[in-house]
């Protein structure tokens, strides 16, 4: 028996949100149309000092993005996630940082741009949570082949609508999500439109 | 004609040493005995929340890691250091985080162990720059080879006695150096044994 759900909930195009995860609670992140990238950090709600890192994730897994079934990791070495579920392809990436207000002042856009790093900041203000920083992301779907062991690139997802990743909460933890309002590179497709995406609470399992 | 240079100074096997830079200026770092990994840092003296970012230098060079030539960038994607000059094999890892004091924790290390994390604060308190958070480092010769364009090793590193690594100061900035105190895996040689490196300030190119 599938175990209870919240309704599902928006992260409107280009706009963030966060939310509070007991342990044993996981999260459902759906990539409604297919091309969107989702930006996604988890912070521990009992000291928001701990957070999930790229960094010790990729040394624990001695792999540069997780898969489905393994575990993400804290800054201090903790389980703080479970990628319990993945009905994509699998391609996520942990090289990049989220995009801010100087990553579009490099290609050359007015001020004002939305942007994963003030959306962070602001989704989880209405969690009245002030972290001390903002961690590299998890940035689910994005397409960043890696060639020759060494050389990187941009590709648009290939995620496709529908697909969904599990992550379940495996400490007290908030979970941010920001659609990426990339649209200078085909980071959300080639068409560089920023979408929507959904996502619901999944209780503890029974 | 050679540009002037200061005296070598050693950071201490185990040790931290930070050291301020003009724009212009370049710090030589000399892998004396060959075998040890060096956790670099950078940050802004004019505001130490611009700091040297492994995540926007990936993305700007679309390299996992930086080579002779290749210019490194902040986490507002500003130039901060110029690689001027590797006389090693030019592997180094941009991957990890440093070790801290969860790591050695999780290593069944008893409390105390020296880390690279605490070298960075140490370091740069003797200059008088408190930074709001430790950045990933640049790990000069640190040796995590990528394989299937995905998956990751710890391996000795391929350095050699006297490989030398030049960082041009792009700005004004602090650079921060720890000589990793890991003993419990090969990071540091085969041997797990923390060496000396040396270091000296070169001045503007006349």
């Amino acid at each position: 028996m599938p175990s209870a759900a919240s309704a599902f909930l928006t992260v409107p195009a280009r706009g963030g949100r966060a939310v509070r995860l007991d342990a044993g609670e996981a999260i459902e992140i759906v990539n409604t149309h297919g091309s969107q990238v989702v930006d996604t950090w988890a912070l521990s709600t009992a000291d928001p000092s701990e957070y999930l890192s790229m960094e010790q994730t990729r040394r624990m897994l001695f792999k540069l993005w997780p898969q489905q079934g393994d575990a993400l990791y804290s800054n201090r070495r903790s389980k703080m996630l479970a990628m319990e579920l993945d009905t994509s392809p699998g391609i996520h990436d942990t090289l990049f940082a989220c995009c801010d207000r100087w990553v579009y002042a490099n290609y050359g856009c007015p001020p004002g741009h939305a942007n994963c790093h003030d959306n962070f900041h602001v989704a989880l203000e209405a969690l009245g949570i002030a972290p001390p920083l903002v961690p590299n992301p998890l940035n689910l779907w994005m397409n960043i082949p890696v060639s020759d062991n060494r050389r990187l690139a941009i590709e648009p997802p290939v995620s496709r609508p529908g697909d969904r990743v599990v992550l379940r909460a495996l400490m007290d933890c908030a979970v941010v999500m920001s659609a990426c309002p990339m649209d200078v590179t085909p980071i959300n497709g080639a068409g560089c439109r920023p979408m929507d995406v959904q996502y619901r609470v999944l209780a503890r399992a029974a």
